[in-house]
């Protein structure tokens, strides 16, 4: 899945530089899995590596830690990589474009589809990256977020990036959300419901007086020309309409 | 914050249904804190609430906590809202629109700003939301991810909504499409009319056999609830019912 493949470059590394955790360092990878992204980096773990508390939290995600790569620093991390980015909760005093991860998302298709490796890099959960980590980026992504509660953790932060790559590629595609089939209904059908519906409100007096007929009848066509009513639902609605107009068994 | 603002409602509530770890209830609100969301209703949390580990995950989101309000039911939790989405991970066997989180958060958006109340139902961690739940909502949302390993977890889901929700701001409100001269019906006028038109179908013997009642009745609940009614069109449909079910005058 890291390797170059027909379309370029493989999906981005996710680079995780003295992560804390065993369990968030699963947190990652599950959140990697969702979106379809598979080389995970360790640089310098904090708790030995490997850490069975991230395969709890991988969930289904496992073969992503199964396949984690350890390294001493990050340069050696990305050493293989032609296009880096650095997450960062603040603005850097570097002179470095920031990058939202929609925008990111774009830059990293459009490394990969150059052919390069790409990858960004994540600090650990307390403090970030430090400056010398985030000065090896080619530039900063950072997420939007409301200013008074602005702390992403870990994982969630790997998660929206992950997120938008996601959908930038062909990827989502292919798990776009499909529209189950059921089959419309016909307009035939839907008039025939309406004449249906119409004569027992006549027959009732709901349409009453005969003056505020016209504008009765289209408010209630309007109301169910817009719902994309399907064949069986038009027979619901007139099983409804005859159910009722039939009264009480009894 | 939940209230109506110069710009129309208020953000959208955030409403977890039968919610089992406290710690996922507080990872929940942190995801709501990153993004501006302040309304979290909780219905049925499977432990007693208040819950010291939610506000130990909640991180500097406690205040969404704080205000979290508890339901007895999913029905009575959102029954002042007037568009309701459902998150889910599956497809579902009803028709109904499923949005796309980005598609979602311009609907959120449009809804927001003709002036109605907007919430996002989310189902516990283990099954997500049951369809009796489901079924309330205008319409489903689900986050495309990878096949192979499709599974987010709570806070997860509300965060890439959420992140949508906040992504798309202000400039999305310009996409509203209003229908003049008629508020949004509330879920509880909804609520009202299902009650008023079972009944009525209860009486006529539409709904025999009972065996098949729920099913019946979710399929009806579905067509309703997938038109985005206004108060006035809610007024007119039980108009309807009412006259069809007291017979022809003479």
């Amino acid at each position: 899945m890291a390797g170059r493949d027909s379309n370029g470059a493989g999906p981005p590394a996710v680079v995780l530089v003295g992560p804390q955790l065993g369990e968030n360092i699963g947190a990652v990878a599950r959140a990697m899995g969702n979106f379809a992204l598979a080389d995970l980096r360790l640089v310098s773990p904090r708790d030995p590596w490997p850490n069975p508390k991230a395969w709890h939290t991988a969930a289904a995600a496992g073969s992503v830690l199964d396949a984690a790569r350890l390294y001493d620093d990050s340069e050696a991390a990305i050493a293989d990589l032609g296009f880096v980015l650095a997450a960062t909760a603040r603005r850097r005093d570097m002179v470095k474009p920031a990058l939202t991860p929609r925008e990111a998302a774009a830059a990293l298709h459009a490394a990969r589809m150059r052919g390069a490796g790409t990858g960004i890099l994540f600090g650990c959960e307390r403090t970030g990256l430090d400056n010398a980590d985030a000065v090896r980026a080619d530039a900063l992504v950072m997420v939007p977020t409301d200013a008074a509660c602005s702390s992403l953790n870990l994982a969630q932060a790997v998660l929206v990036i992950a997120y938008e790559w996601f959908q930038a590629g062909p990827e989502a595609d292919k798990a776009t959300v499909s529209r189950k089939g059921s089959k419309p209904a016909e307009k035939a059908e839907i008039a025939a419901f309406f004449a249906h519906l119409e004569a027992e409100l006549d027959a009732c007096g709901f349409l009453h007086p005969p003056e505020k007929r016209p504008a009765m009848v289209r408010s209630i066509r309007n109301i169910f020309s817009r719902t994309g009513l399907t064949d069986q639902e038009v027979r619901t609605l007139r099983g409804i309409v005859a159910g009722l107009a039939a009264g009480r068994p009894d």
